[in-house]
């Protein structure tokens, strides 16, 4: 690990040095390889494939690891879209002349040797490399030991593209032992390793929160939340309401609790419960919401604690404003946390007082996304204050320095 | 201390609420206590630095423990300036329409709970607690124990500011004891700070590297270089490198190392010697330097990894910008790097590749420095590469969450 923490360091001083149009070329070249070199990857996962059934690994996770001719594809115009990308290094902002006579600005660089670590999902492999790329860094990729065939074939594509591109081969390198020990040493050599971008689930984000002696990119849990206002567009809350819900429920800018003012509650909550329950989600609400929804069962405290990834979902009646940021700042996650309203004051309020990576106003939690955000891409999404906060794309991946521009200068 | 944490949490809520008038009314009203109760402060500095010449502190020591009437004006003054600045707080930019309806842009918000650690200067009291507040934060503040009765009073000061402009006296809060494991507990308990800011000696940040669970605000080591290119105005290069040395010895962003072209070493080398030798400032050359400043001793590898802080320079002559850069990859501390070069191209490879927090061109290293880049005023300089990096101003003390902007807007 050492050895490719040196490698990495040496090929980000490259990358920070190269220009976009040599970064595109490399992502392009990779897409290329990618999609030539298709049949060797099936092969290496159908290797994979098959440890893993004799492993007796369940259906979700074969299906995560598989890779077909859709999923190829998928990475290599992923790496495509990544190529369309402004590039955001080396622009300068802010440039202004002092008093003294110097001018200042900040410039946007790379962060430098950028540590994923992800599960047995293999497009990562492309996806995560082509995002720190095209910012200028270097990377070293631990996916799950059961993807390590798949991951060393996609990775070796991706090779292959910079080396076309003239840019150093080892800006990306694949760990290529299923060792455990290797995480725990990728998350402390903090001399090689700028950041950690972990893509998982929330026992390897946990672990990782224990051990890493490195900044990271992450979040822990979405426990998300629709507030309905006493002064909201009931149709519009029981239609986001359900969005929130019920659009996905695995991901994690799912709403989990649902908070509803009590002046509006009589008229809202029993359309939504309808729907929930049509649509076999179950409820899980305090006395108010049960009155108004035969059929929802008991919240208890613990449930709105929840992040449930499932069809359940926890409502509570709140008195109003006061009582939902209270309950959010209590039992959430700082994720994502919208409110249903039409009044302008409160909605700002909302804005303004709940500290949460995205707060939105007449909007499903469903958006919180890089993609959606306009971002491009999303290498995952922080729900920490510091660096970036929310969806990170391509800017979370750099950082800004000074630069002084004098003219002989001194300080007086 | 959970207390403490407990209650700054609290007040960092209110405080985010807070207006900018209100804040500022705050920070007026704290100038005034200051300049009000005076003698106060005076009385119990003297206690403090009768203890401190009993327990045989030196002259350094007490000279930074001492209150005066003109450091107690500066206090004062400070406040005021702080109220001048703009409040960051609340700005919303790059708000713009996404193709779904939504309109998706950034709210500056403040960090939330800010604990700052600092030595025996009883200023640090009201020079940080004015900025935290200012940028809407509460802070918890852990000063020397030698300045104890000092920073009471003058925090009692900052909070009867508080008081009296309708704010959460306990957005400021010094902690009380002496008991050093006050600060092993204010770093490492991370559900109520949100940020630490050491100010001090290089001892002070060391221990807190080895022990903080909480990310910090903070630089190690100010290794600085000046790099002479061969394509540079002498006389130019001769100004800025006694500048950058000799204007102040112990600051942090004073040139601690001069590189020289060899192209133009003849050329600027004896009239740089013969200014430092006037000055007294000790020369450690290698072979290069020594042929061309008599009297320069040999500097040792280990001379060009260290911060002076003191009238002595490291000196060595290169083949040109690679060799610096690497010089400087190598040896440097990530602080403030600067070239003297009439030459764009090497000017701009310069900026982009020296990965340091702040980068110059023909300017005096002394120049990194919050009040110099116009950032008001400076809380800290910080070499990390996440959050803030270089000179920490208010903004450094807030961050940035998604906001979303709906009409009824569902994801498909």
């Amino acid at each position: 690990m050492q050895g490719l923490g040196e490698a990495a360091r040496a090929a980000a001083r490259d990358m920070a040095r190269a220009g976009s149009e040599a970064k595109n070329r490399a992502l392009r070249a990779m897409a290329a390889q990618i999609r030539t070199r298709a049949e060797e990857l099936l092969e290496a996962n159908r290797a994979d494939l098959a440890q893993a059934k004799k492993d007796g690994r369940d259906g979700a996770f074969v299906d995560r690891l598989v890779l077909d001719a859709e999923r190829i594809e998928q990475m290599a115009a992923g790496l495509e879209d990544v190529a369309a990308l402004e590039d955001p290094v080396g622009t300068i902002t802010g440039l202004a002349r002092r008093p003294s006579g110097i001018e200042v600005g900040r410039m946007r660089v790379p962060l430098g040797v950028i540590g994923i670590i992800y599960e047995s999902r293999p497009n990562v492999t492309a996806d995560a490399a082509g995002l720190c790329l095209k910012a200028g860094n270097a990377c070293i990729l631990r996916g799950g030991s059961e993807a390590l065939r798949s991951n060393q074939a996609i990775s070796a594509c991706v090779r292959a593209g910079l080396k076309a591109a003239g840019l150093p081969e080892n800006a990306v390198q694949a760990v290529a032992t299923a060792d455990r020990a290797a995480v725990g040493e990728l998350i402390t050599m903090h001399q090689y390793v700028d950041i950690i971008v972990p893509r998982g689930g929330k026992e390897l984000i946990e672990r990782l929160m224990r051990e890493a002696k490195i900044p990271m990119i992450k979040h822990l849990d979405g426990v998300c939340h629709l507030y309905v206002d006493d002064r909201a567009d009931a149709a519009m809350a029981v239609r986001l309401a359900d969005n929130a819900k019920t659009q996905r429920y695995g991901t994690c800018n799912t709403m989990e609790t649902l908070l509803v003012a009590e002046g509006i509650a009589a008229q809202v909550l029993p359309s939504i419960g309808r729907i929930f329950l049509d649509k076999a989600v179950e409820i899980r609400g305090d006395d108010a919401t049960r009155k108004l929804i035969s059929g929802a069962k008991t919240a208890t405290e613990k449930d709105y604690y929840t992040e449930w990834l499932a069809p359940i979902v926890s409502i509570r009646v709140v008195k109003g404003l006061d009582e939902a940021i209270a309950h959010i700042a209590r039992y959430g996650s700082r994720h994502t946390d919208a409110i249903v309203t039409t009044d302008q004051a409160r909605a700002e309020r909302f804005l303004r007082e709940v500290d949460s990576s995205s707060v939105m106003v007449n909007a499903s939690t469903r958006f919180a996304d890089g993609y959606e955000y306009g971002l491009g891409a999303e290498i995952g999404i922080s729900t920490d204050k510091l660096h970036a906060r929310g969806p990170v794309g391509l800017e979370g991946l750099t950082t800004q320095k000074f630069v002084v521009l004098g003219h002989g200068e001194i300080r007086s």
